[in-house]
C-alpha cells in the first residue's frame, strides 16, 4: 500500500568508508527474520543524535543520551526490532545496559562507546538473552556494503526497506552520504524520528555535526506525521567517519554549505519515505502553510490539518470535502487568526477565498486533484511572511486493520 | 453501532412550560426528512449559550454571539441540519441573517431576538430559500411535547436521537429540565458541543444562567472527544422559561445547589450520549487521570490518550497493547513529568507500576477488560491531587467508512 515508494536499489546504496554493518537473526519476535543490526565505526568518527521528546522515552534512548553526553568516542551502534524496550522501567534500563555490555565485550570497547536502539511493541520485557546470543553472528557479518539489508533489519510494520545515497561535490572534494530509516505508525516525530541513521565519510567537527543533525531533523523527520502519535523510541543519528579528505570544522569551511544541503536533502528523502509507507497510506500529502506571523504557527496549523481524522478520511475517499480543512485551521489554537484573510488551494485550484468558498471554485476541479496520489494543500494565512511544510498521508481502512492486528 | 445508547422514550421526555418546539421538512440536503426545528420561548425567558472556539466559527454562531451580547430578550431559536453554513464568508452571514429575518417576520419579533444554528457539511452555500419556505410549517407545528422529534430533526450522522429529562426537587418546589443533543463526528468540543439544547421551567437570573451554562459545559460537553476535531458549529444553549415559582437569582438562593447539580447531571447524560453514538463506536471509554499538579495537565493527558489513533484502534481490537497508553501520556507535552511515578489501571487491573510493567500483571486479565464495551482507564501521575475525566470511544473501520462516504 506504499505511495510511490521506490524499492531502494541495493547496488546504488554507496558504502561509507569506515562504517561497517552486520545483520543477524535473533528471533526476538519471531524466527527467521533479520531483526538485529550492529554498526561499527572507525575510531575517530563523529556521532550526533537527536531523540524523542516523549516523557516515556525508551530505555535505550536514555542510554544513548547518557553516552552521547559523556562525549565518549562512540564506535558502535546496536539496533533491534520486535521490541521497543519502552515502558519497562528500571528493568528495561538494566536490559539495555546488558546489551551494550555484551557488544562492548565482543568488540573490545567500553559499554559507554555504544549506542543502543530498539523498536517494536511497548511494555514488554526485552528478550535480552536472544539478542546477546546473536551479537557474535552480527559482528562476524560486519561489512561496508550491506545498507540494503540493514534497512530491512530495522523494519516493523514497514512494507519495504527505506534507504538512499547521495554523493555531493564540495570545494574540498566529493563526500558520500548513505542513510536508512524505518517507521510506519506511531509517527509524529518530535525532535527526531522512529529510527533514522545516516553515515558519511566527511570529517565533521562533533559539535557542528550535532547542530547540523538537529537542523536536518527539524526540516525533515520533524515535519512528517502519520497518526500524530509521538513514539517512545524516536532517534535520528548521523555518523561521520572522516575517511575522506573533506574536512568541515566550522560554518566558514568551504565544504560546509554543500554538506549541509546534502544532509538536509537526504534526511528529507528518508523522512518522506516513512510517510509514503505510512500504515495503510494510499495518498501522499504535502501541507504548505504560508503567510504566517512565525514558523511556529505555520507548523501548528499544518499539523492540525495533517492530524485531523476527518481530513485524512476525506483524502482516502478522494472526496473534496474541503470544509474539514478550514475547520482544522480554525481549531489549531491560533487565537487571533482572522478567518476572512485565509486562502486555500488544492493543487492549483483556489478553493477558499477570503475565508469563504471561492465563487469560481468548481467541485469537479477539486475532485480531479483529490483523485491523485500526490496532493499539495496550500494555505495562506494572510498575516505575515513565515511558512512551513509538513508531509503526511491519509487514514484508510488498512490503518485500522494494521493497528487492530499489530500484535497478533 | 452505538454503545449502550438507550433510545429515548418519547413519553418520558417532559414538556417545559413556556417552551414550544416546531419541526418541518425543508429538504435541505435531501427530501422527506425532518431537518428544521424552531423553538419558541415565552416572553421573559433567560437564555445562555457557549460556543465553539474554532476560528472558522460558522455564520450562525457569529450571529448567536452577537444577539446574546446585545442582551436582547431571546424568544426563538431556529436550527437546521444538512448544511453547517461554515466556511461561507460574508455570503454565509447574509444567509444566516435572512433566516433570522424570515422567522422574526413570521413570529412578530425582531431578528435580534432569534438565535440561529446550523449543522452539516462545511463550505457549501446554505439553501436559505428552502429554509424560508419551511418556516411557516415549523411555526404552525409548535407544541410543548415534541422533544423526541426535535432531537431527530437535528441529527446528522447520529444513528439515533439523543434526549433526556430530569425533574429535581428544590426547597422552592420542583423544577424540570429537558434537553437534546446531536453529534457523532468532528467532536472535540471546545467550550461547548456540536448542538446541545436544554430547557427548564425554573426562573433563573440571566447572568447566573450564563455562569452555570459554562460550568455545566466544562464538566460535560468539554470533557468528551470522538476524533479530536473541534467543530465550526459547536453550540450549547440553556433556556429557562421561568414558568414555575422556583426562582434562582443568586448562588445563595436555596434552590441553587439542586438546580446546578441537575443541570450538570443532564448535561453529562447528553454529552455521554454523543460519545456512545460516536461515528463507528464499539466501545465507551472513561479516561480518569488523577494525581496531577493541576486540572489542566490531567485533562491534557486524558485527551492525549483519548485522541491517540493507536490507543483507539487497540480498544477497537480488544487488544491490551497498553504501551500505547504510556506513549500517549509521554507525548502529552508535560515536560517535567517523571515517568517512574506513573501508575496505570485498566478497570481494576494494575497494568503499569512506577512507569514500567507491573510484574504481577497478567495479559489475560487485561484482555478480559478490553473485551468489555464499557472500559475505565485510570492513570495516576503521582505528583499532586488534581484529577479530570474524559469520555471517548474507539476508532473502528466504520469511522473510516462513515467519513469517507459522508457526503455521497
Amino acid at each position: 500500500m506504499a505511495v510511490n515508494l521506490p524499492l531502494p536499489n541495493q547496488h546504488e546504496l554507496k558504502p561509507i568508508a569506515g562504517l561497517r554493518l552486520g545483520i543477524a537473526e535473533a528471533g526476538i519476535k519471531r524466527a527467521n527474520r533479520k531483526d538485529l543490526l550492529v554498526i561499527r565505526l572507525a575510531p575517530g568518527s563523529s556521532v550526533a543524535g537527536v531523540f524523542t521528546q516523549n516523557r516515556f522515552c525508551a530505555a535505550p534512548v536514555q542510554l544513548c543520551r547518557a553516552h552521547l553526553l559523556e562525549k565518549n568516542p562512540i564506535e558502535a551502534l546496536i539496533i533491534n526490532t520486535g521490541n521497543a524496550n519502552a515502558g519497562t522501567g528500571e528493568e528495561g534500563l538494566r536490559r539495555a545496559q546488558e546489551t551494550c555490555d555484551a557488544l562492548a565485550k565482543e568488540l573490545g570497547l567500553s559499554a559507554e562507546q555504544i549506542l543502543p536502539f530498539s523498536t517494536g511493541v511497548i511494555l514488554e520485557p526485552l528478550p535480552v538473552e536472544k539478542i546477546i546470543s546473536a551479537i557474535p553472528k552480527a559482528v562476524a557479518a560486519l561489512k561496508e556494503d550491506d545498507w540494503y539489508f540493514a534497512a530491512e533489519a530495522i523494519m516493523t510494520t514497514d512494507t519495504q526497506p527505506k534507504a538512499a545515497s547521495l554523493t555531493i561535490q564540495t570545494s574540498a572534494g566529493p563526500v558520500t552520504l548513505t542513510g536508512i530509516s524505518k517507521g510506519a505508525g506511531m509517527i509524529q516525530p518530535n525532535m527526531a524520528t522512529m529510527l533514522g541513521f545516516i553515515g558519511t565519510d566527511a570529517n565533521v567537527n562533533a559539535a557542528l555535526l550535532q547542530d547540523l543533525t538537529r537542523e536536518a531533523a527539524d526540516l525533515s523527520f520533524n515535519a512528517i506525521t502519520i497518526d500524530g502519535d509521538t513514539s517512545t523510541n524516536d532517534s535520528f543519528i548521523v555518523m561521520a567517519t572522516g575517511q575522506t579528505k573533506v574536512s568541515i570544522q566550522s560554518k566558514s569551511d568551504p565544504a560546509y554549505a554543500a554538506f549541509r544541503e546534502g544532509l538536509i536533502s537526504l534526511s528529507r528523502q528518508l523522512a518522506q519515505m516513512i510517510v509514503r509507507d505510512g500504515e495503510g497510506a494510499t495518498k501522499f500529502m504535502t501541507i504548505h502553510v504560508k503567510g504566517g506571523k512565525d514558523c511556529f504557527e505555520c507548523k501548528r496549523i499544518a499539523k492540525s490539518i495533517a492530524h485531523s481524522p476527518l481530513v485524512k478520511t476525506a483524502f482516502f475517499a478522494s472526496d473534496p470535502n474541503l470544509g474539514r480543512i478550514l475547520a482544522a485551521i480554525g481549531y489549531a489554537g491560533i487565537d487571533d487568526l482572522d478567518s476572512s484573510k485565509v486562502q486555500l488551494w488544492l493543487g492549483d485550484i483556489w478553493v477558499a477565498k477570503d475565508g469563504g468558498r471561492n465563487p469560481a471554485y468548481q467541485e469537479a476541479d477539486g475532485q480531479a486533484v483529490m483523485k491523485q496520489s500526490e496532493i499539495l494543500v496550500t494555505v495562506d494565512l494572510g498575516r505575515g511572511s513565515s511558512e512551513e511544510t509538513v508531509w503526511t498521508c491519509d487514514l484508510s481502512h488498512d490503518y485500522v486493520s494494521i493497528n487492530a492486528d499489530y500484535r497478533s
